[in-house]
């Protein structure tokens, strides 16, 4: 008698909750670089070198199953990315936390284009509840570093107004082959939220004193003021209207 | 024998073509203001005065069908209020154009959160299709007032972000109860565009361009220059970095 090949033998070994890890690390691959649409239950048998009965006695729930409980893992991995401790200039902390949101991005690029898009049939109100979650788990974490434990209406606004445009600006990162560079876009992405609390600072008082906070730990080399000094010839020729 | 009541009167009147306007009317105003699973084929002929059976006729579809139908519909009256003659001051046909645009976000408050938030079984390709035709309106017509025909990839991905951020803003306000006052959001809408575009023009050559060409259209007391004045005390502790 030959001993069996070297697959069936991790076939046998693997406990239930190593296969389910494992039945769950072939979907999120396969999830992560096709919309849901083009996974079939097949092909993460197929992926974890299982059959298809196999898949349905861990997830009976089927692809949709799959699906969420995929998700809900990748949602939790990105929401640790976001956190970072509260030292040093806090554009620096946005940049570190921006590069592994971008990194994620990359890493996931057709599930999370397909997640976010819309009009998937896998779309649920599950998906939708956890795509929630990992927004507001963003905002806290940003709200953090801003030094406003319980911020107003405005600010609040403001944060949750940029991170859509930080997730619009990710989809058409990906629409566009990854173009520019994820430093340069980075770049953009902080410059934008110093412009927007700037613009917010305008007419509200909290965010203002909340940028000033901002602005006194920032190095005399850092982005604010490299912005601030970009933005003199640009802004020469508007009058003082007072 | 006595003449029929007013009602069944206009029933037998209206032509294919009226009686189709008439549903869709129907179908316009509940979906405006429920989640499409709150509405169903015999809330519309309720509304329509009108058979379940005489809706199908008109709509074999059903309620998706109808739903399809209906957005479409709003889509197109709301990029008619996208329209804006290019002359004046850009903020003031901006501020024109966004107080139309929170006008029609109103009028369809529950609807248009359950379209824009996603995860329902009404959300399908078709639905994802119009929604993006209604964005890439948007920034069309925001170039034109920007003065830029073919935008390069920094410029367009800013309108871009700035449309997700006007929307994101949007479902926060519906979730708030309409706070703040349309007037003010539409204000800070403003000005988050402006900061948007010098944050980007302190980068790219071209959004400097354009910006330059807006800000010499702009009045002495318009929002660009009360912006740039409000910011001055708010800046003024940031160092020269040269």
């Amino acid at each position: 008698m030959t001993s069996p090949a070297p697959a069936t033998r991790a076939y046998r070994r693997l406990s239930v909750e190593e296969r389910r890890t494992q039945l769950l690390a072939a979907a999120l691959t396969l999830f992560a670089h096709r919309p849901p649409e083009e996974v079939s239950l097949d092909d993460v048998a197929e992926a974890a070198g299982v059959s298809r009965p196999l898949v349905y006695r861990y997830f009976p729930g089927g692809k949709q199953q799959l699906y969420e409980t995929a998700l809900r893992s990748a949602a939790d991995q990105l929401e640790g990315r976001f956190s970072e401790p509260p030292d040093g200039p806090p554009t620096e902390r946005l940049s570190r936390v921006l590069d592994r949101y971008l990194e994620f991005v990359d890493e996931h690029d057709a599930g999370f284009s397909a997640l976010l898009r819309g009009g998937s049939v896998a779309e649920t109100s599950c998906t939708s509840t956890i795509v929630d979650e990992v927004r507001r788990a963003a905002a806290e974490q940003i709200l953090v570093h801003i030094g406003v434990a319980d911020p107003g209406p405005r600010l609040r606004m403001m944060v949750r107004t940029w991170i859509a445009a930080v997730e619009a600006a990710s989809l058409i990162w990906l629409d566009e082959g990854k173009q520019p560079a994820a430093g340069e876009l980075r770049d953009w992405l902080i410059d934008h939220l110093l412009a927007l609390l700037a613009a917010s600072a305008a007419t509200d008082e909290e965010t203002a004193g909340a940028l000033r906070g901002l602005i006194a730990q920032e190095s005399g080399t850092g982005p604010v003021a490299l912005l601030v000094h970009r933005l003199g010839p640009v802004l020469s020729d508007v009058a003082d209207p007072l």
